[in-house]
């Protein structure tokens, strides 16, 4: 089956804001099996929407629409829609107590414009918005449904997940799909592909393998389609278990969670602390871990040591190591570790320091030098890496690939 | 003048890449004039593809493609244009030379496949790529310009500055466009729009300004269109005094650079150097400055104290402080950045504390309740946030909060 997405608003066409909501729609609508044909974004202008609509319905079954829905002359998505299926607008008097429940709330006063935000098209179901005043639409017109949600990111997601999602699947009678994500890394795709070839050759006509690759790990994504979702479901272990067995050194989780959450999750279990010392990452190794909730459970803390004045003072890495050696050495990295580790009194911890770049690069050490170390219970395990990418991806991939390291470390200390 | 961007590949489409290209290409036009109707993402298929250009064609003078034009057989853009055209292909020298360059550089053998990165459609001017093997291609047909660009950002990114906007400038007789950015803070939209109304009505015609909100920032943009370019200049600079005259303690910088550059300019101008202590925005607001090259010149580091024990070890936050006020307290914030700036050895410092979310918040601290403090040459200053967003939203906003702070305290003291 397939779907199209329309954003509606000039954010995105003058580049203000990235438009992050159709890579989730279509992350969530693929998980579901149905394929999106099109994003499409255009402006807050009546004809263009109607134009984009009418294009839409040519290709697809069911049409996203996400944004324009808010209380401004702006916002023109709602009467767009009822000229498009020539109707009339209609009090929704549950959407109007969910305004009112929300000014109340905040306690601001209700204002005529607030109260318009209840009145929908007349052939619109009102899927109701919890979390703000604009109420999400459904229209079935001939072979298409077409769903007109807020563009506010939460409001949207809550609204597909607990809305749209139910109601797309009883009405296109979609078939039973079951995914299973092994995620790896250490590998390269076209390795990974090469080594579970002929496992991959194997599957059944029903079970499909996509490779995802991001940043050093691979995410190998099975996706079960069509028998009943139990079958489906013992089906695939069976492919996931035959693909973990071939690849054992570089599967980190057989579960669709990020790397760091991975790594997080198995300190938890085994009771264990984690700090960092952070260089040439600058930070951005503790942002990935304290980004998700319920961190500190693992997470200690760290130092991001910049100058290597702070190298010193906070990690007592010698003034001779630094002399001899320089910033970006294993010497460093290894001192940064155990530092952390015995300062900030914890199992574990990472150090890492090289030539983010663009400038900083020599000869011996070109930007993209990167030596990470970690510390554990038994000894200090060390890597360095020549990344190739610009300032950016060097941190990302450092911060990553540390975060591999650990792992390794991690099994090996406590199986 | 319209444009329309195309972008092609399943990547976007399965959601697996966030379309950054898009927002990045329509900046660019934007800068210079050029408004875009439509961003549309397409799968590699050849008859939607050709769909979506012929339709592009209706609606603007500029088509701009980016993606599917790797060496894969998924990599359809460079056949259809062709097609579209309808026209052969001719091999062009001065990209196989840049091919064979670029595999040289890497020691690779350069295969037949590649060797076809350099055929292009017949009507196609080249546009070189420094970057990467896959050439960008320019056609003129008629009254439109298409322009076939690689997807990968950086390489993208080089094409439009140096080869696509010079050729797009000359080729179309754009007008003169200036732009001015102030970059305020402190201050919401509306309050700004009304504080400066005024102003606004009294602007030129042939200026527009714009408020362009993210994050507890304001950035209000002047364009002034049409005018010999040095007249523009002039005519902008006098309607920019007007506004930071009025508004002068809302504005950070009149430049379009990030906050966090312009405290780190400001910093580095004073020959200041700054350290922090994070607790609830666990490392992002460190990340903040070192995404940028040549922080170091000013960001000496910090400590991410997300345990209590960490605060009192690497901060000297005593352990009554922490018992009797809690970790989210004023009392606690102010003892961190005077731990921050006297144990690393820093002019400034900030220390953050707060309650992120979703979890950890009662009923005095509710989720959103963050503390920052920011210790100077001759005292420190704090401020209670209240925010009400999710944990990343939160996180970001105290980081940002905390550097409109920093800057509050370095320009009251180094007048």
């Amino acid at each position: 089956m397939l779907a199209e997405i329309i954003t509606i608003g000039d954010e995105i066409l003058i580049g203000q804001i990235v438009d992050t909501n159709s890579a989730w729609i279509a992350t969530t609508l693929n998980d579901h099996g149905i394929r999106v044909k099109q994003i499409t974004s255009v402006s807050d202008s009546k004809d263009h929407i109607l134009e984009a609509l009418e294009a839409a319905s040519q290709r697809a079954e069911l049409i996203i629409i996400t944004g324009g829905l808010g209380p401004t002359k702006d916002d023109i998505t709602k009467k767009t829609m009822a000229e498009y299926f020539g109707v009339g607008f209609r009090r929704d008097e549950e959407a109007l107590e969910n305004v009112k429940r929300i000014f109340t709330r905040s306690n601001r006063p209700v204002l005529a414009i607030n109260e318009q935000q209840a009145d929908v098209p007349q052939n619109a179901v009102v899927l109701q918005n919890q979390n703000g005043t604009a109420p999400g639409m459904w229209f079935e017109a001939g072979k298409q449904v077409y769903v007109s949600l807020p563009g506010v990111p939460f409001e949207m997601k809550y609204l597909i997940e607990e809305e749209v999602l139910p109601r797309v699947k009883s009405h296109f009678k979609l078939s039973a799909i079951v995914h299973h994500t092994i995620l790896t890394a250490g590998l390269g795709e076209s390795f990974l592909a090469e080594a579970i070839a002929d496992i991959e050759d194997s599957l059944p006509a029903y079970i499909h393998l996509a490779y995802l690759p991001k940043l050093g790990q691979v995410r190998l994504r099975l996706s079960a389609y069509g028998l009943e979702g139990d079958t489906l479901s013992t089906e695939i272990q069976k492919h996931v278990a035959e693909i973990i067995a071939r690849i054992p050194e570089y599967v980190i989780v057989s579960e669709d969670i990020p790397l760091e959450v991975a790594a997080m999750n198995l300190l938890e279990e085994k009771n264990l602390t984690l700090t960092v010392a952070e260089s040439c990452t600058g930070g951005f190794l503790s942002h990935l871990f304290t980004q998700h909730s319920g961190a500190s459970s693992v997470f200690l803390g760290g130092a991001v040591t910049y100058s290597n004045e702070l190298k010193e003072r906070l990690l007592n890495v010698q003034h001779s190591t630094l002399q001899s050696f320089g910033a970006v050495s294993e010497e460093t990295v290894v001192e940064m570790a155990n530092g952390a580790c015995r300062n900030f009194n914890s199992d574990y911890a990472i150090a890492i320091s090289g030539v983010a770049g663009p400038g900083g690069g020599t000869e011996a050490k070109p930007v993209g030098t990167v030596w990470v170390a970690v510390s554990g219970k038994t000894k200090t395990i060390t890597h360095k890496y020549s990344f190739s990418g610009r300032r950016t991806q060097n941190i990302e991939r450092a911060a990553i690939n540390s975060i591999v390291l650990l792992l390794k470390l991690v099994k090996e200390e406590h199986n």
